[in-house]
């Protein structure tokens, strides 16, 4: 660790530490080939980009821009006080799926087009001849938006459609819920992200961005406004646009703005200053508590700020809260937060299936502060909650169709929830089904700028060589310390199989160390050397960890991965009142779920749901490529009893209505 | 029923039914003369009117009345948009109260004052003594504040100090949040307890609520407004108010009211419509559902007009939502509401403890219910729910000063609260400990109504003779029809001890039935006959129920009922997730709680409190007088294992910061 930023990265990256265990690779590095993030990266790009953008039109969001320079945004404002966000990280995941596309492109021209008949990279080709001309469709998109922010834009760079202009209320009067701030955390990652996969472009975003942060500074710094933003954000947001922009001064008040919190100079509330994370310092805390969104935003720019400055004992408290929250404030499924009242973390063991909010924007929140705990100490627990939360929770949010969302993400549905009208706004997090848009529609902008981003989270680098976090089919193209060229190919149906298997597409004069992550619930995993040359195999038995195989690697050598994928029950911590004797099933990092429409059919089609349990006894069985898994449920008031099929969690509530339980009590 | 009321009664009771299977008796005819009721109406009669009169007139919500004469009220009117509720529920205790001790200073100076030393009507001296005083005293008080009201009242009759005044929202302009026919309904029963207590009264509280009443008729009666108020409690005031008056045009009125319910004239807001049962007609639902006050009133206002309008169809129906709300959708408390957010039932058999809210007024709301359900078909199950509601949430809420109030009543504290400081205002219901008053203080003004009522819940009489409800210390005395003379004393430790025992204090000429409730959990009940002239006892078993004695009984005679009061473990409803695999401990009908602080000094002293266990095969044992009941309490973590005295649920919190359950997991 350093005390300042030295270097600007020209990665793709979301998050590029100056300093740190590994290297994260960026999107001009890692390509999500095929498979179910393909596929949702797909419709992502496509589906969710023109949804989200209509949407924003419709409400009039992004008109609230052109209100400002016409003058009529007083009485014509339409949204939350927070909507401009909502604009922003719209922004940054059209800059991300820029960045993708283009790296689709170049591919299409580059090493992976021809001559490799056997490589998976073959199933890309609509996607590389639609690849240039999405960007430019996006580019434009982008272009146009920013010029109507831009031109709202103050002339001292203060940037916000709900404050400051006579007839509103004054900038900075309501710090407690105004969300001036955090709105502008928004704006400086989707900054950020064109930076880093445009360095070159010159629409304004940036320029915009920088002037906005500048003015933070002025207003914010050393003697200045002392307060923090209700709504964490900006933390995270000036650390990495410092980083990118090589402007120390941003770092410097990320870390003021991290320093203030538990200072209480927000208002008590109802709930307590620990909504906002301004009851303990950061560093006093023990555990991720209050709003559960706002505590791990705030948390990931903590953790850039002790990266960046060197703060030991900050980025050990911090790593002591993710420990604590991961054992006890954490779903199964990965999602955080218990409360419906205030959006917010419940005490150590309060994770009610019924209750669960598990909003979506926590897990996303939770990825950003577990991925950066990664990079600084390189160890694999947090790929491994980040894993459990990509498939349970961020993946759960959108439809198939990638134009419906859930805002909460509930573990127990009790009553079969009506389908929303896909052509009006939800309140907020209470629809029973996926809605198109909500009244506080922070999540769908939210999973689309991290599907976006996704292939930044798989594989990160160090000297000595590669580290491959998260499984998809992929190609890796990167360069090592010293130069040396590293490109290799990912080929799996993981998570529906365990075999991940890792075939170099060029032989690398020099060793370097590939390493695997064993998740944490893969006993029995082995790792194999298959040289191309006609060597023997070599086997190893793998624990969870990292698994590391060191060669001067030649083109065509595969290492394979075998992690034990098979369904099996989970039983809860026994001081998790709310799920006392029941049982879950996973598969791999996939948790599964009841869903009354699969009881259609058999002799539990006219069971009352509450009154149905788990056979304990009948091992969970896979049904097959494609299917769920089959385990044997009875009704405890009738003793009737069927195999019944579980379905993926994230794939629920895709049938029309139905009731629906994660934990299933055990007979 | 009739379609009609034809009298006005004038006997001192909340409830005045024209008919039904049971004629409430009231405070006129029962007083409680010692136990733990009789402990909780002095304090509350004292300490607790005292504390709530100085916290309205600190908070200004008295004062508001005297900015609407003064003009100065759209600058400085202070407190929620419903705090005149709290002043109108607030002189409906004074009410009760001033009619409670015009009883006792009564007595006194007649049949029970003397000549009877072995009566426990003797340990009221003190009282007796004090209570024409007290009476003159609270007399000043109730004219004093209802003057200030009267001179705030406009000239047609309007009445709320937050709407209608030049540069206040127009009157009616906001149905859905404004509670202006919501205040106005507990002015009816503060009306109704004045008219009922102090028929001669010219204060003027009865006039005001009249023309309040009448411009309530003319606004929204048959071809006006035809929408309802979001917070439901005018049904009820004017129901009450009509049979009080002899006034059928108020009853007609909230007939209206009660059947607008569920046409959605209110807004569509973020809960739905159920929130505040708009979204169903009332007798079309079938359990009670949304804010759990709200439903309550509303069931309560809608049975008045099922039983005045002889609706058998709506009658049957809240029958129906009784039955099913106290099945799936009530703690084992009696506490009513399952979510903090918008203070509402949950789905069936959603019931957390450590998210329970059960609202105080919920509890009194509940009681309101069930009081008239019981009145009108004489099942005794509704009094086996008023008896569990009133020990473990009414009288759960005040501390025993009774100048702190719990708002919601957890079963599950899983961290020491912090003491509420006694000078300060506690948002709502977030305190974890009793606070001295709240931002919404709904909850104290209400226990004090109960309270002060309190006697006029525990018998009824019907043509055949009396039937006594609820147990305690206390003198029947009433006219039978046909003007037969009854007059007895209870005498009893209930609930400490299952004995009761009915003393005739006078000679009846003819036979009259006696009939006493044997609670549900009454199994192994004995009932006995012990004439004064030396017959031979008679002893029947007794199941739950109602039991009965006829008799033309003579002074002296005593029926005893023996109920068999121990501790035992219940299981809860396999069909609650929350607390499957769970215990608790009830004694009669009392509910027990394990407290951190009876810890200390014990081999558990310093266990992780989630990790307890309830040795279920060592059964409860009573810790004699005054105590609580001992259970083996094991730590599933280190084995350490004590016997531990649970404390009765309503007098948890009395010492010091503590964690708390209810339902404690079987080992």
């Amino acid at each position: 660790m350093t005390t300042a930023p030295t270097t600007t990265t020209t990665h793709a990256v979301p998050v590029a530490p100056s300093t740190g265990a590994l290297r994260p690779l960026g999107l001009d590095e890692v390509r999500i080939t095929g498979g179910l993030w393909a596929d949702r990266q797909r419709v992502n790009g496509t589906a969710t980009l023109d949804h989200i953008e209509g949407w924003l039109e419709r409400e009039g969001w992004l008109a609230n821009y052109d209100l400002a320079v016409s003058g009529g945004l007083v009485d014509g404002r339409r949204g939350r006080e927070f909507s401009d966000s909502e604009v922003y990280k719209y922004l940054e995941a059209l800059s991300w799926e820029i960045g993708r596309l283009r790296a689709v492109a170049d591919a299409a021209g580059g090493h992976d087009a021809a001559g490799e008949p056997g490589s998976r990279a073959g199933r890309e080709g609509d996607d590389e001849a639609d690849a240039a001309a999405s960007v430019d469709r996006l580019e434009a998109r982008l272009r146009a938006i920013v010029a109507r922010i831009a031109a709202a834009q103050e002339a001292d760079g203060y940037l916000n459609t709900r404050f400051g202009r006579p007839g509103q209320e004054p900038r900075w009067s309501d710090l407690e819920w105004g969300h001036e701030l955090y709105c502008l955390g928004h704006l400086f990652q989707a900054a950020v992200a064109r930076v880093r996969t445009r360095p070159d472009a010159d629409d304004g975003l940036v320029e915009v961005a920088r002037r906005a942060a500048d003015l933070v500074c002025e207003v914010f710094g050393e003697g200045g406004d002392e307060r923090i933003c209700g709504h964490a954000e900006v933390e995270v947001g000036l650390a990495e646009l410092g980083r990118a922009l090589g402007e120390p001064r941003y770092l410097d008040q990320a870390r003021l703005f991290v320093d203030r919190h538990g200072r209480g100079t927000l208002a008590d509330i109802e709930w307590g200053r620990s909504y906002y994370q301004d009851d303990v310092a950061v560093r006093d805390a023990e555990a991720l508590r209050g709003h559960s969104v706002r505590a791990n935003y705030l948390a990931a720019g903590a953790t850039d700020v002790a990266v960046e400055f060197d703060d030991l004992e900050l980025f050990t408290a911090l790593d002591r809260q993710w420990h604590r929250t991961r054992e006890r404030r954490t779903y199964v499924t990965g999602g955080q937060g218990s409360h419906h009242q205030d959006e917010a973390f419940g005490e150590d063991w309060e994770l009610p299936s019924d209750r669960a909010y598990s909003e979506t924007c926590a897990g996303v929140a939770s990825v950003m502060f577990s991925w950066r705990l990664l990079l600084a100490n390189g160890d694999s627990h947090y790929a491994d909650l980040i894993e459990r939360t990509l498939f349970n929770v961020i993946e759960t949010s959108p439809d198939a169709d990638g134009t419906a969302f859930y805002y909460a993400n509930t573990l127990h549905q009790r009553v079969p929830g009506a389908p929303a009208d896909p052509d009006v706004v939800s309140p907020r997090a209470h629809s029973s089904l996926r809605a198109p848009w909500f009244d506080v529609s922070c999540c769908p902008p939210n999973t689309a700028r991290t599907f976006a981003s996704l292939a930044a989270y798989l594989a990160t680098a160090d000297a000595s060589g590669v580290q491959l976090h998260q499984y998809a089919p992929s190609i890796v193209r990167t360069a090592l310390e010293g130069g040396r060229e590293v490109a290799f190919e990912v080929g799996t149906e993981y998570p529906r199989s365990g075999s991940i298997v890792v075939r170099m597409l060029e032989d690398s004069p020099e060793p370097w160390q590939l390493s695997l992550r064993v998740p944490s619930w893969a006993v029995g995993a082995q790792l194999s050397l298959r040289p191309a040359d006609g060597e023997l195999e070599q086997h190893w038995s793998a624990a969870p960890g990292m698994v590391s195989v060191e060669r001067a690697f030649a083109a065509g050598d595969e290492v394979v991965l075998d992690l034990p994928i098979a369904p099996t029950f989970v039983s809860p911590d026994s001081r998790v009142d709310a799920v006392r004797g029941c049982l879950v099933v996973e598969r791999g990092p996939e948790v599964f779920a009841l869903e009354s429409v699969d009881l259609a059919g058999t002799p539990l089609e006219a069971s009352d749901f509450a009154d149905l349990r788990v056979d304990a006894s009948a091992e969970p069985v896979d049904a097959g490529s494609g299917a769920g898994v089959v385990v044997r449920i009875v009704d405890a008031r009738t003793d009737a009893a069927a195999d019944v099929s579980l379905v993926a969690y994230h794939a629920w509530a895709e049938r029309g209505p139905s009731t629906m339980r994660v934990w299933v009590p055990a007979l």
